[in-house]
């Protein structure tokens, strides 16, 4: 029970096994050739002779589904095949995980693609990070807005019935409308920022960290299979479990060898990709804030031209960004 | 009863009169002469001949507090000589107040004072608005700032660790930082206006606001006694009522006469004094928050160092208004 609680915390834990399992109930069928092209992290292999094998034999009859054509019953053998595959499968893995874990076992280890990973979930930490501020900072400076609107309005009815502090009056407020309409500018290239920053982080970088995720369910998988063929082949008897298990193994090392490429491939483009979306956001970021801040109303317009963003009419009810 | 509620709504209602007479209980004795320097809205002041009337005499003995020098019974004595002179005037200034209300009686009016009075009222409504904006946006600024500074260093982490992108980084943290710096300064600029301008609200006009209130009970009890003395004046027996009512008449029309000059003077010196402050207060309002929004740093300090503003060290905990 300990070694259970001591996993769970790994990030392709027993409870994600579970949880991505249960899911793919109806999807899996017994594994029979290495064409198999399930992308799916854990895909419920289990060696062909265990096919007779039932633990429950009061639901499942001994007749095939062939001989009656019984629907009902060839759906519920099919489930209560997924269950044992499932069983089986998780096992392997559970035990390479502990083994693993307790030095028993060898995992295979790619170690330039593995710092990669590792870059990658650092980089969207990093950015997501990024985005929190950027969006604190546009709620933020939404209400400077909205507090700078009413103070034109405030002083504008002051200078109208001031007479005595007209012109201090009028020149705030004309300012602080000034400001408004200017804050609303930018508001606009801010909640460009902050939804960019949202694709990148949660959608376009969470597609390959899905894929990672996949490809590392595959390396247990296959190190678990290629653990079982190991063990196997130190033993003389029993060469047809020895097939079995070399068959198993080709079946998940070419899964494993697939997904490994795609990560791969996945990161390059994602890569790629990140550096151009953030290249072109921190300029807008940059350009933005600093015509803002320094006045320069014709150049923050520009900007957004520039982006192709369209400022919302003024005093929107609230930042677009919470539509997200 | 239902003329009783429909008093209290008014500015000097007898829960107003009951308040501030429980504070001068001790400090309002019986009013001999015109001399009487009392400023308190509700002296109660009632004829000498009623001296010797007492509706509790279980308490008070009917012999003088100088034959048997107990001041416990000199003490209580006048307790509840106070008692009688409130109730008497509280009594006087609530009929005063229903009569002008149904109609029944005439009050005096200083047009142009209660003009002047009318508009007081109104600029302290207004100058509180501004207050309560300046104050809000002096929040959500100084949140703006703090997420600015957060941004920064962000910005700046990544920089160092992303060769890919370290110059758009470098020159986004850059310009957050230069942001951050300036809207420190531009908060010390802000939280100087809120605490001026909270002074101006909530102390010097308060402080003739304060005079105004009890120039307006001092007119209601002069009234009270001026429609008491035109009541006894018709009449033709009762010289010696009509003498008290003379009296009294004259001691609260003086106490109302002084009061309305000192209303007039203080009026006249807080027009000068806001028109003063408002004026300074709304040119470094301006000049601080121009000079920060257009990037001129320089001239947001020298705005500071023309009004003499200390700006507190980087990142301290909280704008210095809460604290007032």
């Amino acid at each position: 029970m300990s070694q259970m609680k001591s996993s769970s915390s790994e990030r392709t834990s027993i409870h994600d096994m579970l949880k991505e399992t249960s899911s793919n109930d109806n999807k899996n069928n017994v594994v029979s050739s290495v064409e198999t092209k399930s992308v799916c992290p854990y895909s419920r292999s289990v060696p062909s002779n265990l096919n007779t094998c039932t633990s429950s034999p009061a639901i499942l009859t001994p007749t095939t589904p062939s001989q009656n054509n019984d629907a009902a019953i060839l759906k519920t053998s099919s489930k209560i095949e997924n269950l044992k595959n499932w069983s089986i499968s998780t096992y392997k893995c559970t035990k390479q995980l502990m083994f693993e874990k307790l030095g028993k076992s060898s995992r295979t280890v790619d170690a330039e693609l593995e710092a990669q990973i590792e870059q990658l979930r650092d980089t969207q930490r990093k950015y997501s990070n990024i985005l929190r501020l950027s969006r604190a900072l546009t709620t933020h400076f939404y209400h400077v807005v909205q507090t700078q609107h009413a103070l034109g309005e405030a002083f504008s009815d002051l200078a109208q019935k001031s007479p005595e502090l007209q012109e201090e009056f009028l020149y705030n407020s004309e300012t602080q409308r000034n400001l408004t309409k200017n804050g609303e500018t930018l508001l606009g290239a801010l909640n460009f920022f902050t939804s960019s920053m949202n694709t990148l982080c949660n959608k376009t970088m969470e597609d390959t960290l899905q894929s990672i995720r996949q490809y590392e369910a595959a390396r247990i998988e296959y190190d678990a299979y290629r653990t079982d063929l190991e063990a196997l082949t130190t033993k003389i008897d029993g060469s047809a479990d020895l097939d079995d298990a070399q068959k198993n193994f080709e079946v998940h090392r070419q899964n494993f060898m697939k997904l490994r490429s795609e990560v791969a491939i996945k990161m390059k483009f994602l890569d790629e990709n990140r550096i151009k979306v953030m290249h072109k956001q921190l300029l807008l970021f940059h350009n933005a804030v600093s015509a803002y801040f320094s006045g320069n109303q014709t150049a923050l317009e520009a900007t957004l031209k520039q982006f192709n963003i369209k400022v919302k009419t003024p005093n929107s009810s609230f930042p677009s960004w919470l539509e997200h």
